[in-house]
């Protein structure tokens, strides 16, 4: 699978000294380049500059990021150490403040530290490992959880091949440590042979489909087709979707779910054509304590995105724009939700409380 | 209101000699920019190259350059001049093989001038009048034209202030010699006080709504919102659209509409929220010979529209796209027709077999 986030040690047989390793996603989807970081400021910049996007993607990039760069430490004792260590986390957190995710990795690593300085005091260096330690546990932990989500959702293929599959935005390997989200089980379904062709909508404003998933699935074998977002009815009139699979910003406690624009307008074709149309998240998503998406916050963008798209003015400069990041999407619109633990079907609300009652969410990410 | 396509006089007083005058819209959002034409290449190259767009207004600039192409034939005898006016027709219809209109409007001009010569043969100056005379006649029909749906499209808005409207591409004064057809009911609700609220839908692939519509809308004091096409959705739901008014392309027989991509999935989405979906059009876009839209070819565009829509690569290189240039709206999901003669209501195969039983169509704008 691609391997948008890794740890990439310096010498054979030993983890340290190493580098954060990423895709530069700012190039795709012209070319592939790979970048190296190991310094405070070059992480930081990465996150801000979006060359790591997508929740999950964050908060591992975060955590391998302040292992790397706390490597280069040079306190001498394991408190002067663990303050260099919340000093970078603070630092990194601030380059997304909303990314839930990024401060929930950072955090992890740090709590993960001063537990060990508290129970098994060691030398700097065995210090140095307990941060990436905790770091790669997070890496492995996303990579399992893609996996999760693919296995759940690959009986909506009901062992079908070359059916097609809309999805919006990118929840793919890009967004992730492995397989994605919305992805993951496309990407089962065409390991199992199924073969199965996605439309990707391209998304404005931002384009992440036709930038990030078509790239992304076509380097996979994956067969796709771009289409531009208006052009989904007509290919659901058509019949040649039999299946829409998008993911999830935030997971209302009645399964009502916010997620990029143009997801709504999606789910309103899917019920008029017949279409089911399914929601593939980490259970982490689910937010119990927002009763429903009414209460989810939209964030309005700036009108930049719009009028000067991508490096071209395609508007009248001074125009009011309206550019919402997100919207919800009510669950009565919704057939299932995928996540990593199970297949919701509904009512969601019940199938939700049955599903936390067995496991209950530590509060990971609930971001996009 | 603006003027797209003009005949411009080089001297007081007299209509020849003179010029074709476009605004180039190649050139728009960024800069208003004036060209004036009187060369056959100059012409054909404008008409190709989209500095002059949309069905009426190609027509009207096509008649137009014709006559000033025609002014400078240095034809000594009656039928030398039609020679080489048919011969300048023949050379301008081909920069657009496809737009119908384009064909009428060259046709009508070399038809006056036929029978002028038959009835009445007159010195070659004259001639020379004979076809600007008949192209200056094509270019009043369309600015009344455009008045009469605004003045049939007027009884939409019930007398309400500052409603919302919803439309799709661009069907307004750029794309005509006046007011536009979709626009022309939203221009003369601004012009008595109504004060409407126009989100324009940006549209892609070739971003006329965000690059000309909201260009227009704005430049004439109109309150214009610009939205990616996926927004619309949203919008319905949170109840800030009264009305969709967008244009058509071709109507056939029982109603169904061919219009710009994207339009049917407004359809579907108005259908959902209670939203009224009007369609506006020259009555001449009915095309009685076509029962239902099955019929009615769909256009496939070339993937770089796409992949290249900004200047910058926005999609694997090589990725397979899908981009028709239309779609149909079946007519249940149509509210009304607005033609130049009149609003058309359902069962609009009943109301069309009226309106064409008072006045038969002649073939002229069946074409985008």
């Amino acid at each position: 699978m691609l391997d948008s986030v890794r740890w990439k040690p310096l010498c054979p047989g030993q983890q340290l000294p190493g580098r954060l390793r990423l895709i530069d996603q700012t190039k795709l989807p012209e070319t592939l380049t790979y970048v190296e970081l190991d310094d405070a400021h070059a992480v930081y910049d990465a996150i801000k500059r979006l060359v790591v996007r997508g929740a999950p993607a964050i908060g591992c990039a975060a955590a391998l990021g302040l292992a790397a760069v706390s490597q280069h430490s040079s306190a001498e004792t394991p408190e002067a150490f663990l303050q260099d260590v919340r000093h970078t986390a603070d630092y990194l957190a601030s380059s997304r403040p909303t990314a839930i995710n990024l401060r929930w990795a950072l955090d992890r690593c740090t709590t993960a530290l001063a537990k060990k300085i508290k129970t098994d005091p060691q030398d700097i260096d065995s210090l140095k490992h307990a941060v990436l330690n905790e770091a790669l546990n997070i890496l492995q932990e996303d990579i399992r959880l893609c996996r999760n989500i693919g296995l759940h959702g690959i009986p909506l293929f009901a062992h079908q091949t070359h059916i097609g599959v809309l999805t919006h935005c990118n929840a793919g390997a890009l967004a992730t440590a492995d397989y994605g989200t919305a992805l993951a089980p496309i990407y089962m379904a065409q390991e199992k042979g199924l073969a199965p062709h996605v439309y990707a909508d391209e998304t404005r404003p931002l384009l992440q489909g036709s930038r990030l998933t078509a790239w992304e699935l076509q380097r996979s074998g994956v067969e796709v087709t771009v289409i531009c977002d208006s052009m989904a009815g007509l290919l659901m009139r058509d019949k040649k979707i039999s299946l829409i699979l998008v993911g999830a910003d935030r997971i209302a406690a009645n399964g009502d779910v916010a997620n990029k624009i143009g997801t709504y307008s999606l789910a309103v074709l899917a019920k008029y054509h017949g279409v089911p149309f399914y929601v593939a998240a980490p259970y982490s998503t689910i937010d119990p304590t927002l009763p429903d998406g009414s209460q989810i916050p939209i964030e309005q963008r700036e009108p930049g995105e719009i009028i000067h798209g991508f490096g071209r003015q395609t508007a009248p400069l001074n125009c009011h724009v309206y550019n919402p990041a997100f919207d919800i999407t009510p669950h009565t619109l919704i057939t299932g939700i995928v996540t990593n633990r199970a297949l919701l079907a509904p009512p969601f609300d019940r199938a939700i409380r049955r599903l936390l009652a067995r496991c209950p969410v530590n509060p990971p990410d609930h971001a996009g």
